[in-house]
């Protein structure tokens, strides 16, 4: 193994790149992940599927960094011209790699098809290269070192996220942590209910202070995310010294909008903490339309706390479906509290769910009257102990999108409250 | 106006991408917009928010376009440094510019909030800078040309997807239509139901011969899409050009898989046609778990044709909230035609809707059997025409959010060729 890696720069290789075919996950996966190594991105480029400014982005980008990570470009056709391109930037030949060549064969016998004469040169690799299997596609990913004391590193990884994504956990982080100096450990602390800045002045100057672990914040939709990290010696010594740091932000005022730690979104919270409980769960939606719904089938295997949700949008079918009274829609409107409770209750009785929620408001961008702007959203609980809402007055300039998500959002946050 | 462009490259700039914690769309946005413009796009890079790193990036793609879009950098702050960097590169100097001053404080006022004094920073613009407006937020985008006989343009957007997208169509195409020298039409045509291989086998060399209108084909999840680019000297022209091949291409097989012209996505082509007739749509959804409802209520004022759906998961909830016989299940199983025919006639009955649909598979990564692996879903379809079902065997590789997507697709498309 080579020298340590310090800084990188991401480069992607794809014609429907530039044609705005598809947006590129991959440079925001792959900075995601080198960031929780303690690795600095310097910049990504994405060219197409052109051998000469593929060099030339390369070139420019090993100036400055010592490792390029590449995705795309590894393909069976004339135009996949990655490998080569990198291979010959370092004087490197290619040669057949007959492990390689072995595991293409045995992937296209498994998904049935029949493996043309061009997928041979998907086996090919430059001298001294690592070779990482691919078990998602049919191209393997590799890694070789150059130039001046070999303190150049390029890893080269298939374009489509189903397989980057996968082959970068398995194979290039282990690669990479064997690459560095001290082993860094990074923990993630979920804040819901509380905003960005709120946060920050509630932590003091702890923020900025720490130094070792750093605390660093990420927001989205409502939500906020503190990346905790350590760099130490040895794994259990970084750990030990996240766990100290987590312990002193949940002393603080922050500590009771925490609702996870290392969790992927609010909805796996509550996933994970129903099925601890024993407990199932429902929806009853109008203005969010399905999305809870969608967010908590997104997780496979839900079906044991999950048995399903209403969308009503219509009136009628708020009363067909849930049996929200007549009266009620008539007296306060579809969008109250009152209908927001009775939903909740309709679709928890109707469907034998321990905790039924709803959503009821309106996300825009028409609909909205002086008594209740685009933003204002009802969100509903009903459990065996009671029947509570909240009121959101989200800002009439968010999108639909962002009032749908915020609302679903807050629908997860009430029932994982419940519990 | 200065010289016709011909390439562009894009420039992103912003530190919260290259740590990955936000998606380049921006990036595909515009170089999808270019594409339509006949304005060829060779690179994209993303920098941070660091002079000296964005100055080196902008020499560089100056070097080989014609145009250089930036996005990101025009906030209010200190390390908001697009404008200046841009405007030292070619050498111009910044003043107050009064207009923007003004829309400024009007933004503010309008909402409410208060203008602090870093925001007078944004209203500062280069010498001989074209400004325009932002309604959407609180930076004015700017474009200025530079170089030798001014043959370089930089247009500067602000980062924030809900500014940038609708300045860019508003303001900045017609800014660029104007640098043409001829006018260009484009038309995608939308097709579902045949894949992206089998259209171009029926399209014969069509696709490859075409050069004027040009025609490219795309694919997302399931669906084929053909842009259809005409260039002449007046728009009517270059219109009639575009209708022409539409027809020629709606002549062949492809012709009736043919769902629409300049729609946004299959379910806004199904939100018109119920409207067109005056037509009520609801949903039963167990794999795709509402996201049939959710992609319909994306779409706002569907109200009038979306009247509600069901969630049901549980075989319970199917049981009890759309009447599907417990023996049904029993006999053929949750995931079954016979299911899946019961569940829409349950929503469509239950919700008084014109058409109902559902969906009933297997949508991994667990769950699968041998003799019902995971991409086994059935769609179906009750309207007072009658009932049907559509099966599916999506390959087991593929992602549980493509099944899930594929799927929601067949009902949208069941339901479209039921009018």
């Amino acid at each position: 193994m080579s020298a340590t890696i310090h800084s990188a720069e991401i480069l992607c290789v794809g014609t429907e790149l530039l044609l705005g075919d598809i947006v590129n996950t991959n440079a925001a996966f792959l900075s995601r992940k080198l960031a929780e190594l303690g690795i600095s991105v310097y910049k990504h480029t994405a060219v197409g599927d052109n051998p000469k400014r593929l060099k030339s982005a390369l070139a420019e980008a090993l100036e400055h960094a010592d490792l390029v990570i590449t995705s795309g470009g590894l393909g069976p056709t004339y135009d996949d011209l990655t490998k080569e391109t990198v291979a010959e930037y370092f004087g490197k030949k290619l040669s057949m790699h007959e492990e390689s060549l072995e595991t293409i064969r045995a992937y296209f016998a498994k998904t049935g098809r029949v493996m043309t004469k061009n997928n041979e040169k998907q086996a090919m690799m430059p001298e001294g290269a690592t070779v990482f299997p691919n078990h998602y596609g049919t191209a393997p990913s590799l890694a070789i070192t150059g130039g001046e004391n070999d303190s150049k590193t390029v890893i080269m990884l298939p374009g489509p996220p189903g397989e980057l994504c996968p082959i970068f956990n398995e194979e290039i982080l282990p690669y990479l942590k064997a690459r560095r100096d001290s082993v860094l450990v990074s923990r993630n602390i979920h804040i819901f209910g509380m905003g960005e800045s709120a946060v920050e002045t509630a932590l003091g100057d702890l923020m900025q202070t720490a130094t070792n672990p750093t605390v660093a914040p990420y927001c989205k939709e409502g939500e906020v995310r503190l990346r905790v990290t350590a760099s130490a010696d040895t794994e259990e010594c970084a750990k030990e010294m996240c766990d100290e740091m987590i312990e002193r932000i949940s002393d603080t005022e922050v500590g009771k909008f925490i609702y996870g730690l290392d969790i992927d979104s609010i909805e796996n919270a509550l996933v994970s903490a129903l099925r601890e409980k024993k407990m199932t769960f429902a929806c009853a939606e109008s203005c969010t339309g399905g999305l809870i719904a969608k967010r908590m089938t997104d997780i496979s295997g839900c079906s044991d706390v999950f048995v399903g949700g209403c969308v009503t949008y219509a009136n009628e079918a708020k009363v067909a479906l849930l049996g929200v009274k007549e009266e009620t829609i008539k007296a306060h409107g579809a969008v109250s509290a009152e209908t927001a409770v009775e939903m909740a209750r309709g679709v928890r009785e109707r469907l034998g769910a321990d905790i039924g929620v709803s959503t009821t408001g309106i996300a825009g961008p028409s609909g909205g009257t002086p008594e209740k702007p685009v933003g204002t959203v009802f969100v509903g609980i009903s459990t065996k102990d009671g029947e509570i809402f909240r009121k959101l007055s989200l800002s009439p300039m968010r999108s639909r999108e962002y009032i749908r998500i915020v609302s679903a959002t807050n629908a997860f946050d009430m029932a994982l409250k419940s519990l």
